[in-house]
């Protein structure tokens, strides 16, 4: 499998948790989004959205959208599981994930920052706004058991919460609101396929 | 089951669409967005985020976003599948599914409108700029056979595209370069689940 990604996308650390947490061996191709490679014709035949991640499989077939990519990854490497095995507790699991996925992750991607700054609005005040209304919903909705946010884990819900929350320190936010949220991430970074996924890790990371 | 939503909510019809499709009874409870219902407490204790829809299942338990009861209700309700059998096929309906749910709706919801004209931008500008380039990604992904969007339908992804394509009439778009996506709607609409789930047929209705 190959993943087309950029390092510091938080769609694409979602897959590569995925796959990395399943032992899955994958390529990665990096499309730089601050070039706007993800515009160009070569990307948008993966994705005509233009967006990463894109995880081409076998047989020439290219699968994009990061939720649907985790759903198909868990459904044929179904070990370990990253869903429950029962129906409330997938529900629940994949309420969690599109409170990141759709609620807020859409609302501070790169292309509406600077759609937002264009109209002359303040992309941290905005960005923040949008993560901190979503990581209090998650800190309600995550079990008071932890440090999973649903029973056992890490599940898919996981696979979006660490990736945004890494977003919300590029925006220098207090999550000291979230300590649910804050021992689940660090349960989850104590794990190596968390560590391996990591955007510093990645060949086209530029760390300082 | 007890739906709490909103007429006129593009995601609280995606889940009525999926409830009508498999012939399920259920109740219907409005929570009226104009007036701020979303967001006292009674409606926060079902979804922190304050948003519709949710559904209240047996047992006292009460599921939230869109994507997630649609997937809960295919899963335990599975006549008619709403979704293909196979892995890729699921992948590409649910590519489809977050085009709209992730790539399109966060950006023209109400909260969002909002925050956007008090920033200074144009609720119209705004909304038809990302409403426009997700119909257009759409308008690629779509099969070529038709009217169906993948193979067989509908599926959660006709679920998703009617109500948003309602969505971008209330924004006087013009939808002619999306024939694909105009003769699906045509399917959709001839079929009673989507004329019954339609928000001028719901009990909370303001049709002028």
């Amino acid at each position: 499998m190959t993943l087309f990604g950029y390092w510091r996308s938080s769609s694409t650390w979602r897959v590569r948790i995925v796959l990395e947490e399943k032992g899955l061996s994958f390529d990665t191709v990096p499309v730089n989004l601050l070039h706007g490679a993800h515009l160009d014709d070569t990307h948008r035949a993966r994705n005509p959205l233009g967006q990463v991640p894109a995880l081409a499989i076998d047989g020439g077939v290219t699968l994009i959208q990061s939720v649907a990519i985790m759903e198909y990854l868990d459904q044929v490497h179904p070990s370990p599981p990253m869903l429950p095995a029962d129906a409330i507790g997938r529900a629940q699991v994949r309420s969690m994930v599109e409170v990141v996925n759709s609620g807020i992750q859409p609302l501070q991607n790169l292309a509406v920052l600077k759609a937002i700054e264009a109209s002359g609005g303040d992309r941290v005040a905005w960005s923040t706004r949008w993560i901190g209304k979503g990581l209090a919903a998650l800190e309600a909705l995550a079990s008071d058991d932890g440090p999973w946010l649903h029973n056992h884990g890490p599940t898919l819900a996981e696979a979006c919460l660490i990736p945004q929350l890494y977003n919300a320190r590029r925006f220098k936010m207090d999550l000291s609101a979230y300590p649910k949220l804050l021992a689940c991430e660090a349960a989850c970074m104590a794990r190596p396929a968390f560590q391996r996924s990591h955007p510093d890790q990645q060949p086209d990371a530029v760390v300082a």
